[in-house]
């Protein structure tokens, strides 16, 4: 083992060529940055191995672009590793491992690279979750834009978690676990083009917490979940109620958002339930069990703004519609166009 | 369910931005090219659910930035597939499924992603493999040379496997799967900048029929597997003599390389030992086993080429040497540099 510091100042071509300079990298840098989430012997050979019970195993991947690198309240590191933490833990599934690929750009300074190692490690170890291996490659300097993260995960399915638009009924209700449009609003000032000051962070942060204490009370009656990342609580929905065939209403004073995040959509013309989050989940859950439900994730720390938004009515078939408190509805659609681009 | 054929003729960044234009990528396009190969309803919600047996779970990922993005006998479409595939294989797992994630660079043509679709669906299909779910993220223009593309792969470890570098012994022989540097220097023709021609084409397979049948005989013997990629069988040998702290000798008249490799290597000044293969495997084997493990993998179609290379010895430590016919030896370091970038 070669164990020294990485001590180059810059990433070069070189260190994606699974020569010396790769195993340098790896074993200089990546590795004692991830270890302190357990990154095992596996990251050095081809594939980690992990025992593993029988059961339903959830897999899943994405990748992040997230465009500036850095924002408040998290980073592309932090972002990657909760972004895949999410999708386990809205499909009932208690998150094991994950896997780290990097595609970064030649000439990005390493002390970059060794932030966002860092903060992956800290969000995996807040997530309780592990790295276990991942793949560098380098491509030449003006592609990338500094770092693309794609990170995969595997989970295991808690007991009587049945999740499916197929099982979604009509008078089944709506939660969602706190305020949205933070991570959008925060990405979009960050990049520093537009003149709106604000106090306001990235509400990135794994939601398995409040999905666990959800399913410790009530997995049998949770439907349906998802997070709304990009395309917002309006794109998860629309296509619950197409996939459902059933319409989705909510009631808009019921629906959590910032007074800062509501001024900034005012002035850039964005409908809030349009803009991404990354730490909040939606879940459809049998009418009976709807108050407990809140209940059990209102008691989680960070939980306490979650709220009942609304319910699911039998028609128009495949819609999402909001209702003011004056008793008039909107019908929203899914996000169309492009006017987040790079939000994750 | 929109069932829409996707028409767009370019991707832009709406692709990416997770609302309508999203969808009707993903629905008009991905899911219906990887049908094919089962891709289930788990590509649409957040993660992918299997039911699983208990044993150990092997785990891998890697991304891909081949460049030029297709080339004689691959593209990276078939080349990610393959890659996580053997990456599965030589950690002694059968590949069970796999995920992709696309980074596309806005004005990508569709019919590109379109036949890299296609090149997974067939290469999954050849492999015995599905692809199981995925995301898709869009980057400006200029940014991703097309697209990148990230597999990641899970697959149970057969019975009776036991790979690490410690149980590597003095006297267990090394086996190849076949002829080396076939990948390499097709990727390195593909880009045109040299004036050579040569009629050859990349290796990019699955190695797991190969991996498959010389565990049907002897997984107790086998110590030690490897797909020799970026760096080459030099770069892999040199790892693993540095882990088990021994030496590994080859002898050069024994390692396969065709004649048309050879003649490239000596022109572009080249150790073909440091040259990438995307279809082949190392293996060490216990020498009591190793006759028999030879005639296994020869037995399978593409394997006829395979041959005994090598063996361990005791030192010096942590070296690669390789004899001549006349009996001199070099040692041979892990690739230093960045001859080759770009390769897979």
């Amino acid at each position: 083992m070669v164990t020294e510091p990485f001590r180059d100042t810059r990433i070069e071509l070189s260190h994606g060529s699974g020569g010396l300079a790769s195993r340098r990298l790896l074993e200089g840098l990546i590795v004692p940055h991830l270890a302190s989430s357990q990154f095992n012997a596996g990251a050095l050979t081809d594939a980690a191995v992990l025992p593993i019970e029988s059961g339903h195993l959830a897999f899943t991947a994405d990748s992040f672009v997230v465009k500036p690198l850095r924002f408040a309240g998290g980073s592309i590191g932090s972002l990657a590793v909760h972004g895949t933490v999410n999708d386990l833990a809205v499909s009932g599934a208690r998150p094991l491992a994950l896997l780290s690929t990097f595609i970064l750009e030649a000439g990005l300074p390493a002390v970059v690279l060794e932030a966002e190692l860092a903060a992956m490690a800290a969000a995996c170890s807040a997530a309780g979750v592990n790295i276990v291996g991942g793949d560098t490659k380098v491509v030449e300097h003006g592609k990338a834009d500094g770092m693309y993260v794609t990170t995969c995960g595997i989970g295991m399915l808690e007991a009587n978690v049945n999740l499916s638009p197929a099982r979604v009924q009509v008078g089944d209700k709506v939660l969602l676990s706190g305020p949205i449009g933070d991570h959008g609003i925060t990405v979009l000032l960050a990049r520093g083009e537009l003149d709106i000051e604000a106090e306001l962070a990235s509400d990135s942060r794994s939601v398995w917490p409040m999905v666990q204490a959800l399913l410790a009370v009530c997995a049998a009656e949770v439907r349906w979940m998802r997070d709304p990342t990009r395309g917002g609580v309006a794109s998860s929905l629309n296509e619950l109620a197409q996939d459902a065939e059933l319409c989705v209403a909510l009631r808009e004073k019921d629906i959590p958002v910032r007074d800062c995040v509501r001024g900034a959509c005012e002035v850039l013309g964005l409908d809030v339930l349009h803009v991404a989050n990354e730490g909040q989940f939606l879940a459809v859950v049998a009418a009976s069990a709807a108050e407990q439900a809140l209940s059990a994730v209102r008691a989680v720390p960070g939980g306490e703004a979650a709220a009942l938004i609304g319910e699911v009515e039998s028609g128009p078939s495949g819609r999402l519609r909001v209702f003011t408190e004056h008793g008039s509805s909107r019908v929203v659609e899914m996000l169309v166009g492009e006017q987040l681009p790079r939000i994750c």
